[in-house]
């Protein structure tokens, strides 16, 4: 059986900003990412989401299957037939993806979700679009202590005339 | 006269860091970045550097105009003939430059430089090198509290085939 493909789904300003603070999910990406990322999520079978941006963006994702990685219970929980809380502390993750037999997975931040996805090679390929933005300080796209990774970039595409670009980075081969 | 055209010159990896830690200057950067940072150096008139920035770099950098931003003087103080040590905090940067009739002045970092200058709108352009490289962790381009801002892109090039991106970006009309 094939291993599950997982897609980083992320936006940066030019200064390496996924969010000016933590209340910060996207409204200010332009609307031709926005459009993007949701062609792209309608190819994945689950959404990987942390559970501060999930309460951003609770309405857009209510229709996609999601797990969202949280602290507040202690295994997992079924919210709603798409939509599973998970504590990673108390439940394997990429052993209930695969037993859900998911092919596509998005994994939409924030930083936190991002670094623990990063770190257990559970990034496949990362979509970043960099938005003509900048925000002189907020949350960066990582925050670990990780080892040096020379991704094999595939395209890169200008999504907009503001110049808005989208790097389709490969991570590790499948 | 024409105020100067400050050129804020930096090379960062996918998720947006100068780098991994204080001691790491461009030992990362494809050869396409360095010599792509070397020809706009030879345009320019004067570069601004902060002090650690100028020791991992200081042989590249003894044929060029330096002012060296350091706290370890209270003024300024002439070390070369084309290099001047100055605290920002005893005195005028911008003054300094305008008096030297500087035209073109290449502004290389750390982030605590590039932070000092967009604060004081001392950079009207950025060129910024997009390495297919993931740190992980590290040094940000920007470590302020900044007003958003929105530079228009002003070109976006392929620098190899690896997929190093360089970006020209205007930040506010001359």
């Amino acid at each position: 059986m094939k291993a599950p493909r997982y897609l980083a789904i992320a936006a940066v300003t030019l200064d390496g900003r996924i969010a000016a603070d933590e209340d910060h999910f996207s409204n200010w990406t332009s609307k031709e990412d926005k459009k993007f990322m949701r062609s792209l999520l309608d190819t994945c079978d689950v959404v990987i989401v942390g559970n501060n941006t999930y309460k951003t963006a609770k309405k857009p994702l209510s229709k996609r299957n999601c797990i969202v990685l949280t602290r507040s219970i202690p295994g997992t929980k079924r919210m709603a037939p798409n939509l599973m809380y998970l504590n990673t502390k108390g439940a394997k993750l990429k052993q209930i993806i695969i037993n859900a037999k998911y092919k596509k997975v998005a994994v939409l931040g924030g930083a936190q979700v991002y670094t623990y996805c990063l770190e257990r090679e559970m990034i496949t390929d990362l979509y970043l679009t960099v938005e003509p933005v900048i925000f002189g300080a907020g949350i960066p796209l990582f925050a670990g202590k990780l080892k040096l990774r020379k991704p094999k970039i595939l395209s890169v595409k200008k999504l907009n005339r503001k110049g808005a670009l989208l790097i389709h980075a490969r991570l590790r081969a499948l």
